[in-house]
């Protein structure tokens, strides 16, 4: 322990992967003050039509009218 | 929340993805009251060698003898 | 399958979690074609300091100024 | 996306948890450039008796000689 | 790896744990040719009405007609 | 119940997958004592980018000096 399941779209490239898994590990060492060793992540990646927010996939929303406060929402 | 994790065998079409994610999302407002917003699906399809009942995949299930019942079995 | 895992925030009175689970059941049954039988609901709770939206607990969410359109949030 | 689990040892405190959420989260958006709200962190404690490493529950390996370099181990 | 989390209805004593633990890590390792210490194990217990198959809780399903193979059900 | 999801490195045949769904099923019913049908397991397999110890994947590790012990890591 701690065992970390990160869940996100599909797309990212090894290296984004390696590196949010090491900042991720630093972030849960430094917080809970275990061995690095202990800290275990496995990534799963999930195709567009696999994740859905309200019921609808992101791919769509994208198509949505702007959000409110003018931000450009990533959910990836 | 509620953050709702589906497995299921892989072969489903997008569209088949998107009805059941949406079927699901409503069930869950309408018996829960939550905000569709706070409802998100992550669907993780699997191989058939990835799924086990009783130990036996699904393909080799599916040679089996009928059920009692005369019902044929869809675990996809 | 479908093996279904629901994450939702404790609270839920045994009648909610009834009826929520035999709704997604319906869901599910409906629109991808399966046996009954083959539908299992797995329900996880969390604690109110188990669940974090953009690093923040719902608690001190619900203590933040009101949303833009208005909407009330729940995200139990 | 991205969505987060985290099994831990119970035994942590409100604070501890709110802290290891937030430098999680951080991470995360430091890492992918993903919006904040779109970071969610589901966690769930375990009991002694629910973590298993080689088949032992932590408990019994605390009580088993030191590691080899003279490390103390934290599965926590 | 092999990271593997067991979904149980709650009520097994710590003794059952340790015993099914071992067992599961045992052929784990028999099967994979893995080293004992990549095996780790995460056991979570739910309630009488946190599980569900064909959107009954087990409780109900108890209290129904017996099997047509005469077989008594048990879910746990 | 028991529903068992094992997570493990990319890379087995099926007769391998087969063999370990078997085993483990064996070993979770002599050890819990509950009927075969009731054990469902899950395997999801992960790229060798989507696994993390200590925040560095096992592809990285393997490269890494041996271990104090002269045991070689099998991760997978």
């Amino acid at each position: 322990m701690p065992i970390i399941e990160m869940h996100m779209l599909e797309g990212r490239t090894t290296e984004q992967k390696n590196r949010v898994a090491a900042a991720v590990t630093e972030a849960v060492i430094a917080s809970l003050g275990v061995r690095p060793e202990s800290v275990r992540i496995l990534i799963t990646e999930h195709h567009a039509d696999e994740f859905y927010v309200a019921g609808i996939p992101p791919k769509k929303r994208a198509e949505a009218p702007p959000l409110a406060n003018g931000a450009q929402e990533h959910t990836a």
